[in-house]
């Protein structure tokens, strides 16, 4: 089987309502840890233009990163950040990638991990969080973060960059940004698209279609609003109706008992209903 | 159609893996926050026996009840506890009851209000929220709280206690104590009782089988445990399998990309997907 790609749209002013860092920085971390959980492999970041959120965007960016990046190149990747201030109190996620360091024995042939790509006397070596750096028989930019496999064993342990199908397991996510939603979810090209809405149809309405659909979806994006304007407000920025976009505009939270359901409950919700529906 | 009643239990150590207070509120808010979205009524704390988690339990019950209750009762049954120092930062659940201030003159027979039972010269008067205490035609004791019904309007405003009936939103939940999961099990008698366990059954597997069953269920019980001890560790602290006690002993995340998943992300997921069953 074709494994789905998963990704998921959210707007940049997802963490307006939080007026410090702080705060910020945990509502980022609760939805890196939803996305992980379910595989998710690109974030996307639109504009919602009811207000300039570019610096939030900024911060959005930098901190899902910096979660996804495994523990031992974050150092070398990110330096110290404003950004980045509370990213001690973040939620480790804990994904395939995201290795302990092992003894250069210990690291057999097909083995993968992540690096970044470190130059010494004209050379392409790779840190990868082992004990000493390793030769790579790729010719990548310095400084470029890549996924290795390992060709041969220590002590002559080699690596190169990893091909796509080699990487079985979920391997993290990407963040993008784009201009608005309307443009994302046309440019993006994804086999289904689910809109998360309050005024949806309710999912329970519309399940068996929407499991259907799945199965035939190589690739799967779910947008959402912000708590402030779902997506029904947001699209009419850009003369849109959501149903214009996708049939499946769906309240994923059917009779819900609070006014209002966080972006961030309502992705876990969300990812939830659909991680059902890929496994049904 | 009768209301079907949502309870949920949790364990004691829930919040063991913060080590301080402030950690502890912010995911006990998260819990709230998912238990009111679904209209869960009632939460169970259950005894993990791997340690004494008795300091933890009473924290976690204290700031449930304190986010439960309309901010205008607060002050007047907490005062100043030290279990609520970060309660600050506890998200607001905005579900029915947590109603604003009105005018007297705008209160209508019928409306349902909160109110805390005051005595004043002798006589039995109530707290709701309102710019002046309100006469209660039911005796009740002092300091008790009470869901009250308006029986007469401004300017001769009286109420008495509401039955159970009476109240068609949902209205809160109350957070009980309980010895051990297995106890609780078998003496709360939910005609539904789901375990949810990353060593369960793959939810996709028994869908059908669990929607069929939610339909037919009044009370439907969700138990989860901690991401250091499932269900069935929990468990076998009393000699018992999950399977023992329901055949509903779920992996509500079948193929989590994460090494573990927080209690109060697993609440949230199976939550949502416990609600669609519901709606199907």
């Amino acid at each position: 089987m074709i494994p789905q790609q998963l990704w998921v749209a959210l707007p940049d002013s997802l963490v307006s309502d939080s007026n410090h860092l702080r705060g910020k920085t945990l509502k980022i971390g609760a939805v890196g840890r939803a996305c992980s959980i379910f595989g998710v492999s690109r974030m996307y970041l639109y504009k919602d233009s009811s207000g300039n959120y570019e610096d939030d965007c900024g911060v959005i960016k930098k901190v899902l990163e910096y979660m996804e990046t495994p523990q031992y190149l974050r150092k070398r990747i990110f330096g110290q950040v404003k950004a980045l201030r509370y990213a001690g109190l973040l939620p480790p996620l804990r994904i395939p990638h995201h290795k302990l360091e092992i003894p250069l024995s210990k690291v057999r042939v097909g083995d993968l991990r992540e690096g970044v790509v470190v130059r010494v006397g004209g050379k392409n070596l790779v840190d990868v969080g082992l004990s000493s750096l390793v030769p790579l028989e790729s010719s990548m930019r310095e400084g470029g973060r890549v996924t290795v496999i390992f060709t041969s064993q220590s002590p002559e342990l080699r690596c190169r960059v990893a091909r796509r199908e080699e990487i079985k397991e979920y391997w993290g996510y990407v963040v993008k940004r784009a201009p608005s939603l309307g443009k994302l979810v046309r440019s993006a090209k994804a086999n289904l698209t689910i809109l998360a809405s309050r005024k949806g149809k309710a999912i329970s309405k519309i399940w068996l279609d929407l499991v259907g659909e799945v199965k035939d979806s190589r690739s799967i994006m779910l947008a959402l609003g912000s708590p402030k304007r779902g997506v029904f407000e947001i699209l009419s920025d850009e003369d849109m109706n959501p149903f214009q976009l996708s049939r499946f505009t769906v309240n994923t939270i059917p009779d819900q008992n609070t006014t209002t359901v966080r972006t961030e409950e309502a992705l876990l919700a969300s990812l939830a209903i659909v991680n059902l529906a890929i496994n049904l």
